[in-house]
């Protein structure tokens, strides 16, 4: 048996799975989807493009893509149980615990369980992929004693996923904007919840199970849960200045400041954040309110200087989907929906070409 | 950044993790738990004794031990909110999923989310020990349709288990015996689930979301699963000269067969299994009827000659709970309730030292 006596803390480094699916290359500088460059896709393709790429390993053409899309209209409806058991649920429970038992229960719909093979896997993708909006959205709408709310067909995929969070139809540039910004969360290659689905797919698990163990994953703080928490800082500290203090003082206190620093960009900014300021400049704009964007950009500022740190695109979406209307509760949520097809695509792999993943420990303790 | 250039499929070898918990001592053929020899512990202590050691770093004196099974029966009561789900579920789920889907909604009780503290984790995992039984069994229960049961306080933790799974108040030796599972069952390494519940952890999620992801793995057929169909391949084969048959011809078609072979053993048999199969031993022998004992044996023969392999602990854990009378479908849910103790001991160590998990690929893709 071969043992790697350097222990890695985080296995930083450490290569963990081999697959076409996605790479951050760091000497080229780019996010690499299927052979595509993801910064350029969001320029030029919509959500449902790269769910494709990425499910199919090509772009759809035309007729791909609206068959794509009444497919997954067809697939919208969610069954009644679900939201009854969100009505048991204690109200104090995040939207992602929510999200995270709604996946759980989803596998009461699936006949063919113990099915491993590609297509069916796909075809549970596409499902999760249309009701994924409407079961983000009703966990959290029946966690604070909301009525749940039905999706509406005659709007595009992310048009309607934004109106159901927020009620009201979305104007084009907030369509536009959402859907950019769940394409750029579709996929970014081996972070922590693509790792926990493909480690739990590993044992031959099913794929609901694989995705549990994501959201799970994708609700800690170091991970998804930085969005929720920028935006709540930018909230408390309210002016410009009051957020270089609020930096300043957790700074000093050697606290880590959500939103900024990732294991592979480290010393410099995550591209998608980038985009993602540019979308927050557009709403800015538009609202004739600079306020948010020059926090941010204050924000960024000092993280530059004090510690040589850069966004990433957690920081820069947490102001946008606040200038969307969406409740801060729903932006983990959110990330995990468009995740979600990543996610499905890694497990889809893994279970193609399997092997359990089992390490072994530095033991430092009694003998 | 440090980059492991060699890819080791499903991590094998990579050191994942440090850890003072355990470690599959294979130089010295030991199992180590928190300094002790799991086979030596369980010829002398029993489930809770074993909980308390990997809890609190210590073997429980008498006083702590009759503390800690009052600590126990006062936290056996299950909201009703769980049963209730677990009504809502369709009938097709897997008693694992019935459980994912109870731990995930357990964080519902929890009053301190965002506490990580070792006191508070380990109330935590206190709670999960007292209610995890009920839960196991109940969601079994209502998923076949059957009443919930509720446990008795006057029996030993063992015995109200083994009660609640088949109705009936065991013998001593059955309970013995099924503690005994419960003891070998208990924390073994770095498995795939622990893996899970580490990863998951890492992000600064929290317990509930861990085990949730656990109980996915545990779920997989070359993990827990492997007990299931262990079972199922002896019912079918239904005599030694059936099973022989069965294994030849599967090793022929080059399928794997279930309950052989162990990452870290390998090249000998598991010291639980051995211990098990010494149980299963006791009970065809009180029976008077051989037959499951000698089924076994006979597989062990052809596993060695034909491929040098040994039978792990879910080969003969499957025998033993199916001479104890319990549900096949219960095997594995079992398998995780015995595992919770140790799962939480290594989140509670994980959020003590953290570093996020997050390892890179080997991208083969197209450029
Ligand atoms: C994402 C993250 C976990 C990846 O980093 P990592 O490779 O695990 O890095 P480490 O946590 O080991 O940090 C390395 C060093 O940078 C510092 N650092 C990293 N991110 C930091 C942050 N956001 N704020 C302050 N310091 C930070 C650490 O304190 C550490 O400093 P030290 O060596 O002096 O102790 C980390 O940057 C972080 O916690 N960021 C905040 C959470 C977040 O925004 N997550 C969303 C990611 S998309
Ligand atoms: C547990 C297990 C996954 C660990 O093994 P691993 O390190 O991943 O080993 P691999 O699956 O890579 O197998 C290595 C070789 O042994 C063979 N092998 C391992 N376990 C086998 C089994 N149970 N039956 C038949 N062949 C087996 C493999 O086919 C492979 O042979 P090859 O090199 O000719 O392809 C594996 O032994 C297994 O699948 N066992 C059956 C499931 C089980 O009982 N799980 C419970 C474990 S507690």
């Amino acid at each position: 048996m071969k043992t790697n006596i350097d222990f890695v803390p985080g296995l930083e480094g450490v290569i963990a799975a081999e697959t076409a699916i996605s790479l951050l290359d760091t000497e080229q500088e780019k996010i690499i989807l299927r052979g595509y460059d993801l910064i350029e896709l969001s320029q030029q393709y919509d959500y449902l493009d790269v769910a494709h790429l990425l499910l199919e390993g090509k772009l759809p053409n035309s007729e791909e893509k609206s068959e794509m899309e009444e497919k997954l209209k067809a697939e919208y409806h969610v069954p009644t149980f679900v939201n009854d058991v969100f009505s048991l649920l204690p109200k104090r429970l995040h939207p992602m615990d929510g999200l995270r038992t709604g996946l759980s229960i989803l596998a009461g719909i699936d006949k063919n369980m113990d099915d491993r093979s590609i297509e069916v896997n796909k075809n549970r993708a596409y499902e999760l992929l249309a009701k994924l909006p409407t079961i983000t959205v009703n966990s959290y709408r029946i966690l604070t004693n909301d009525e749940p709310i039905s999706p509406r067909k005659d709007l595009p995929y992310s048009a309607n996923f934004l109106y159901m969070i927020t009620g009201k139809v979305p104007s084009e540039q907030e369509m536009e904007i959402f859907d950019r910004s769940l394409l750029l969360y579709s996929e970014h290659e081996m972070p922590n919840s693509t790792f926990t689905a493909r480690v739990i797919a590993s044992t031959q698990s099913d794929l609901y199970g694989s995705l549990t163990g994501a959201v799970a994953s994708l609700k800690g703080n170091l991970h998804g849960g930085a969005n929720e928490a920028v935006m709540h800082m930018l909230l408390k500290a309210k002016t410009v200045a009051g957020f270089e203090k609020m930096l300043m003082d957790k700074l000093e206190r050697k606290e880590k400041i959500m939103g900024f620093g990732h294991r592979v960009y480290m010393k410099k900014m995550d591209p998608r954040a980038s985009i993602m300021k540019e979308s927050l400049k557009q709403l800015c704009e538009k609202k004739g309110d600079l306020l948010l964007l020059e926090m941010c950009e204050a924000g960024e500022k000092i993280m530059e200087e004090e510690k040589g740190l850069y966004p990433n695109l957690d920081y820069y979406a947490a102001p946008v989907y606040w200038m969307l209307g969406i409740p801060i509760a729903l932006y983990t949520p959110i990330f995990f929906s468009a995740r979600t097809v990543g996610l499905c695509a890694h497990v889809i792999e893994q279970h193609q070409n399997n092997r359990l993943f089992r390490p072994r420990v530095h033991y430092i303790g009694e003998r």
